[in-house]
């Protein structure tokens, strides 16, 4: 069994796109297949041309990126009752994308054959016997796709099987059980799979789907019962509660079972792919993902954390590294010397500091977390602090103080209103803004402020905003911690604010959002008369 | 096998914690047991009380609720080295909490042994026998956890099976096996714990982390083998990837496999209890979780919903409504009909409505969620709608109007201070206030404006204030939703607001919370003359 090859079949540009909110462009597609063939899977499906225009170019653009591993698939079904397969549209556009190989799936429930396909059992097989025999002939490797092979096969085993023998006897040449509504448990699909592989010779394969929380684990039954090709798709997405995970699936067949999936030093490639995919996607990563999540090796309370550091397999199943991620230890106060000095370093704010200045940085920065200040998320902000404390000349402008004004009338209208005042070169501006809401008016008057000095602020936008609420209990008397994500071309940074009051909280995360860009990337106008300034107003 | 009771033990509030994100004030750990303990669960594991003193506290408060059916289980370790029992600091904290029955856990792999807790293998032994021993002469049902059983197996079998026989000579009721570090593959677990089982005849129980994504496959995979006690968390919330996710995890096991672990109409709350938790921890709900997450049911895709609306089973392994889920198609829409009519029914509000105001209150409701309201943890807020949109006189008082300023000065200083009008019983009331911030400047404004009508008004509190930032993309222009939580003597209730003006959307939460405690439980002081009224203020 060890080193035995089991072929990954990624379908993340295919029905991982059917995931509530994945939606991915062709551009999108493209560079996602050739990071796949990067990483070393065997399979890319790369969509259903019949549904779907887009996947039509995506099957023209491929050809000009020259893969170097991977072999395109193309998807789509059986062909319709009634219509010879040359005549069928479905198949010819399968044709048509110019794969080296393609997948249809077929029908092996007969709820499906009768309610769905609405014709005879043998007809179902004979559709299935004619699509794969026409794709065959044209020269495609075929990936026969048994669509709810698992119900089916619950249903009625005899029916399933000759579904399967159907496609056998036309050449596909690997034949693969889908639990398409993802509820089959773990034995029963093992069983299951037992069965079909001492009635078969093809290659197997298994595509699973997550609705009963077992997609990975029954998809290692199946590798252990005999399939020897795996669908799924990165980071699980899929329809509903999503397909098979490639980011647990391949380790734990290569790091675990000794299984050979892709060359060894793609492996340490997985965290980066898993967190590329969900970049391109716009989905917001699950930090809790086995293997590839930011806190999967994240440690948090002390006892863990002090073992962990003397023994790391004490509490880590497999070194981080393996699959480049990295362990985090998450701790309340920020963690130390060590860490400061790291981080000064980064900043070039030179390496020998005086070892009472780091003393009291270190005391101070935990003085503020104990305020329930958080840096980890927050390093624009830990930047600027540092390099104050270390008595830099950071800050560009100056409050001389702010006045927000939130009105609601009795018709249930409301409005927001701010006004700021600013210090900057030994220059005042008096300006005035509204917005959705008290933060929003402070924003826009703290922008408007500043265009005058800086035009380049217009080239920053403040991309995220969290609110959250420290100590609830205290209820509207809480303390709040704003965090503030901003992005101009060159970066993005994040800055962080705390107060009982939400206004200065995000006055303060606001403020150094402006502070860090102006120290970094903005250049300041030449000075314009005061008159001229006037007008702007 | 069928109906066999299956023992379900929830760790939410202790190993759950440790999820990066996850904290729970003592406010909310009592509002999540009660809530498990209505759900059916066995045993409810509170807390560690050695190490935190807020569980502690818990411990003392858990016993006013007087639960009807969960058993109340506080979490230790096995004695330190070198002490006795009755002089150990643990032990002596978990006797203090008073709960019926107790967890420790105890080291079974020698690497722990000799790296972590120093002792040879043999006082390890003789620790965890003398703790548990100790624990059941002080009357408790003692739940020993076999921490990293699996991994000590694989290392040393004949020592881990020592281990579990020094707990079970000094009688400990239940033994648990733990994967505490997440990597043990379905197929090695099970063999051992076939094992184990041949070996005790005590309660086996099983305890799963999700590290290798094989938690919930895991757990169903011990049951198989003979373990009665599932240890798991609500959403699988726990360290780095999460422990066993008892929303998969019981539904599993009682609707596919036919074993008994919560009352059958519990089931259908199971989805309720997810979001309530997710709420109450303040952690966003992972929508493609199975079973309870929002998309497990939701079809895209033009092939899968036609299908599912004449056939459901044909795409969905069970049906959604079983645990109390519902199918979404495209549309995000939370709550059906069936839903109203049950809340309209608890509350009283007449079982026989007609049927097109029942459509138009589920199409409003739906259209609230649309906007990012979420009521299962805002019951107060649905009532008060509810009565509203049924043409009940609710509201005892208006708004005119409010403004709330908040100002900065240069020297740091801020301040907040809210004016409002309000009408009550044709009476206009038009006074001020201040707080630490602007909403709790309208909040005493509010309380201040209404106390004169109503002085029951200081018997109400507000106990809580959430803030969550919907479209966080949108920067300073997203959309807030806020979640209040208010309680008196009588009861504790929950109130929402959205707006992208946080100050809106805390007015809306705020004039909630103060409607729903006047309508239930304050008296209206006689009327008084303006002259009175005046002095007042």
């Amino acid at each position: 069994m060890a080193g035995q090859k089991i072929e990954i079949f990624d379908t993340t540009l295919r029905d991982g796109t059917q995931g509530a909110k994945v939606a991915l462009s062709l551009e999108d597609k493209l560079r996602i297949a050739q990071r796949l063939d990067e990483f070393g899977v065997d399979y890319i499906e790369g969509g259903w041309p019949m549904s779907n225009p887009k996947d039509s170019q995506f099957f023209q653009r491929i050809r000009e990126l020259r893969l170097q591993h991977a072999r395109i698939v193309a998807f789509g079904s059986t062909s319709r009752p009634g219509r010879l397969p040359h005549e069928d549209p479905n198949l010819m556009q399968l044709v048509k994308a110019e794969t080296p190989a393609v997948s249809i799936f077929g029908k092996s429930w007969l709820l499906h054959v009768e309610k769905g396909l609405k014709v005879r059992p043998e007809e179902n097989l004979e559709l299935i016997y004619q699509s794969v025999h026409f794709l065959k002939r044209e020269g495609r490797e075929v990936i026969y796709d048994a669509e709810h092979f698992f119900d089916g096969f619950k249903d009625d085993p005899d029916y399933a099987l000759a579904t399967l023998q159907a496609a056998a006897d036309a050449g596909a040449d690997v034949l693969v059980l889908c639990d398409t509504n993802g509820g089959t448990l773990t034995s029963a699909l093992a069983q299951i799979v037992r069965l079909v592989r001492n009635r078969f010779v093809q290659r197997l394969g298994i595509h699973c789907h997550n609705d009963a929380d077992l997609a990975v684990a029954n998809t290692l039954a199946a590798v252990q019962e005999g399939c020897s090709h795996v669908q799924g798709t990165i980071n699980g997405y899929g329809e509903r509660c999503g397909n098979a995970n490639l980011c647990s699936v391949i380790p734990n067949l290569q790091l675990k079972m000794g299984y050979s999936c892709v060359p060894e030093e793609s492996i340490r490639q997985l965290t980066s792919l898993s967190r590329f995919v969900s970049e391109i996607a716009n989905m917001t990563p699950q930090t809790n993902m086995p293997y590839v999540g930011a806190n999967a090796f994240a440690h948090k309370g002390g006892v863990h954390v002090s073992a962990v550091m003397r023994e790391a397999r004490t509490y880590e199943h497999i070194a981080p590294e393996t699959v480049g991620n990295t362990r985090r230890v998450l701790v309340s106060d920020l963690s130390g010397r060590s860490n400061v000095i790291f981080k000064a370093r980064e900043m070039g704010l030179g390496a020998n500091h005086e070892p009472e200045k780091v003393a009291k940085l270190v005391q101070e920065l935990k003085e503020l977390e104990n305020r329930g200040y958080q840096f980890e998320a927050a390093e624009g902000s830990l930047e600027l602090l540092l390099r104050r404390k270390s008595g830099e000349p950071v800050d560009q402008f100056y409050l001389k103080g702010f006045r927000v004004l939130i009105e609601k009338n009795e018709t249930g209208e409301s409005r927001a209103e701010a006004t700021i005042r600013l210090e900057v070169n030994g220059r005042e501006e008096h300006t005035a803004a509204e917005g959705n809401g008290p933060v929003h008016a402070l924003d826009n008057a703290l922008r408007k402020a500043l265009r005058r000095f800086f035009p380049d602020i217009s080239r920053m936008q403040l991309s995220d905003y969290k609110v959250r609420v420290l100590n609830e209990k205290r209820g509207t008397a809480a303390k709040v911690r704003v965090l503030i994500e901003s992005r101009s071309e060159e970066e993005s940074w994040s800055t962080i604010g705390v107060s009982e009051n939400i206004i200065d909280a995000s006055w303060e995360a606001l403020s150094d959002s402006f502070a860090y860009f102006l120290l970094k990337h903005a250049v300041e106008k030449q000075p314009v008369s005061a008159e001229s300034a006037t007008t702007l107003h």
